[in-house]
């Protein structure tokens, strides 16, 4: 809509529009803010996700004390909660003096854009430079190797995690670095991806794609009852109502991929790639009949295609929350684009990740196609009361 | 709305959200369609600032024929058209036969979110492996070596250039890597720059913000007077109607710009940083007056401040379009998120740009925190008529 009266007001007759309404799923209104205190969940997990997002982890430079850590997340948690309500984390005033504390400006006069931030804490802060072993989240370790893992410590792990997402890239790249910014003192970044396109669906929300092509998310986490069931943590202490966040970034060969029959691409995942449906049903909500046979009498959805090596009923009912976001790092050593996916997925017990992972690593048809070459495994603490912070239960 | 419609479903009461009316400056439409063929003016130059751009440019490889740059762009041409009314390049059906034809399918049941796709001609294709010496568009020659340039040949020159523009990334990502690919047995990559975050308004478009954190495009070429002037060729044999784009890929140090105070800023800019204001008025789109002094004597818009240099009434009355998009590379080899401007711009004589360049170059106070790295000068040829292609009036 907003296209279209600028369109119309250039006075040239070079824009077409559909008229928009109420539930458009093709406008994007960059006036939605989530609130950040008082929640039930932390922001960015259940939210329906925004269309983009940067990710990074930090390090704490050494000779951090606990104070520093302590400081940081209090600094964090106010900060993340202004730039979520659109609100400069500063002052930018005339003639007023600069400063680490100050708001670089760039999204100045931008709405918030569905902003969320979402703070996560790696095992390492725990092992135990801060004296905070009895504070540790009981089921953060680092992730064992998994088959296939091909991962490099320049892309791996971290002491904090921070993803933020929004509708606007201008005011992701804004957020996360005034978050950076505002920790230089503490921190060192250690890795970082932007995403753009997200590669799964919230409720409501038309199942988006990856850069294979394949609508991604169809199956995911939806209803509260699988929230509560699989996501939060329950009786877990201060960490109650959080939840434990795996991130992978994987190297997507589009190459090969791209030069592949579109027959064996869906071979390999188990769906339609026009439809996304199963390939023993007809459309994309369909449920897969794994036991189907084909007139052949072979398996109709391969045993080892993705999904059937991934799905729940394969898994002893095991499911994750997948919310993952598209990117790319630009031109790689061929002059190609390079494509990837920022595997994120939000799970009680990063076990349950592991069980896919293993199965995954060693038989998916998908492997030939991709590099997992990141990793990194964080507690995302619930969502702070007012005048309270991230992560306070560790100091007291 | 979208975003409302979506948050409502989630039965969770987590999202604020104004009322959206038609002429929303917050809300983008994804519908939006530009039409590629027998427009007056080529897709992408006039065009309201769309939220995302890659830009990219390519060298035929070497043995390339003069057959092969027609048939290029005659392809390129067609792709063009359909991925801005985003339709698929190729078939995506079941069990059909991919292959460099084929749509890579993540862009499908995308809408065409106001997609632009820009061609451009680089001067070594008229050098003249290919005999179009004669083709050659009057004023199409490298840029001469500038003051402060720190150019590199990996982010400079190409013989075509590639820029897309959409408001959503997917759609942005999905046009380059179809139109990369279908291209990939006559040309290589040579440099490309991500932009998000328009860093230049359109008309009805408010004034967005470059990474410095201040208001960029105020005093920008808008009427259809000044665009007639200064952007599109006039009697300019078969490039009639199109124009020449100057593109430079400018790092900014935003580390020390952070550290620098406010006012710093604004005397070097000549224009307040929170609202925009030439130093001389009170409200964005005051004119600013170059000559007037303060109570201490001094021109209160510093001569060497950019707009003072940049202005058309301290250059002989010369304008440009300016039409740049904020970038990322990531992080850079001080674990910050480095930042940069890919700066474009349109004008229907390179030496307009050259002679701004030498005079910023030289004195602009800006200089100190940024650096030009990349650079390349292209001809936009006018849009083809429906049937016809980009440059084909070369090659008859
Ligand atoms: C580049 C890597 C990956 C790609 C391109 C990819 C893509 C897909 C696609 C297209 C689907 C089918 C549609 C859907 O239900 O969402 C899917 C399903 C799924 N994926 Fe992945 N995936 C990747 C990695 C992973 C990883 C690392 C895991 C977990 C270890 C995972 C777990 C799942 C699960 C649980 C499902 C749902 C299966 C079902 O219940 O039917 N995926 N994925
Ligand atoms: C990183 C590099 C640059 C930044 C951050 C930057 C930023 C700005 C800003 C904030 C303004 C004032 C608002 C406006 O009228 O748009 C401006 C004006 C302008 N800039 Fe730049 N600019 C950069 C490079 C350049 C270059 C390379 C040129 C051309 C050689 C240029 C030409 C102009 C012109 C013509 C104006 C309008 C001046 C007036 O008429 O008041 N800029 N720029």
């Amino acid at each position: 809509m907003g296209a279209l009266a600028v369109g119309a007001s250039w006075g040239m007759d070079a824009s077409r529009s559909h008229p928009a309404d109420a539930a458009d799923k093709d406008a994007i209104d960059l006036t939605t803010q989530y609130p950040f205190y008082d929640q039930a969940e932390p922001a960015g997990i259940r939210t329906p996700p925004q269309r983009y997002s940067i990710f990074m982890t930090f390090d704490l430079v050494d000779g951090s004390l606990r104070t520093d850590l302590q400081s940081l997340l209090a600094r964090w948690t106010a900060a993340s909660a202004q730039l979520m309500r659109a609100e400069p984390i500063g002052q930018v005033q005339p003639s007023s003096d600069a400063g680490v504390g100050q708001d670089t400006g760039e999204a100045l006069g931008l709405d918030a854009a569905s902003l969320t931030v979402t703070i996560g804490l790696g095992p390492s802060i725990f092992d135990d430079r801060f004296g905070l072993a009895d504070k540790r989240p009981a089921l953060l370790r680092r992730l064992p190797k998994l088959p296939s893992d091909n991962l490099t410590p320049e892309t791996s792990d971290g002491d904090l995690s921070v993803q933020v997402c929004a509708d606007d890239p201008q005011v992701c790249y804004h957020a996360i670095r005034n978050l950076a910014r505002m920790a230089r003192d503490t921190v060192q970044t250690r890795w970082t991806v932007m995403g753009f396109g997200r590669a799964s669906a919230g409720k409501g929300q038309q199942t988006p794609r990856n850069l294979f092509g394949f609508k991604d998310g169809t199956r995911n986490i939806s209803t509260g009852a699988d929230f509560d069931k699989y996501v939060w943590l329950k009786d877990a202490d201060w960490m109650t109502g959080g939840t434990y966040q795996v991130v992978r970034k994987i190297e997507m060969n589009i190459e090969t991929w791209d030069a592949d029959r579109v027959s064996d691409q869906e071979h390999i995942f188990g769906r339609g790639k026009t439809h996304g449906e199963p390939l023993s049903g007809s459309v994309e909500h369909d449920t897969p009949r794994f036991a189907a046979k084909g007139k052949d009498g072979e398996a109709i959805i391969a045993p080892t295609s993705h999904i059937a090596l991934a799905a729940h009923e394969n898994n002893g009912g095991i499911k994750i929350l997948r919310r993952g976001y598209n990117y790319t790092d630009g031109i790689n050593e061929f002059g190609q684009l390079d494509a990837g996916l920022l595997f994120v997925c939000y799970q009680n017990d990063p076990a349950h990740f592991v069980q896919l992972q293993r199965k995954l690593g060693a038989a998916d048809l998908l492997n030939e196609y991709v590099k997992h070459v990141g990793s990194g495994l964080f507690a995302i603490p619930p969502s702070p009361k007012t005048g309270h912070y991230i992560g306070e239960q560790l100091f007291t």
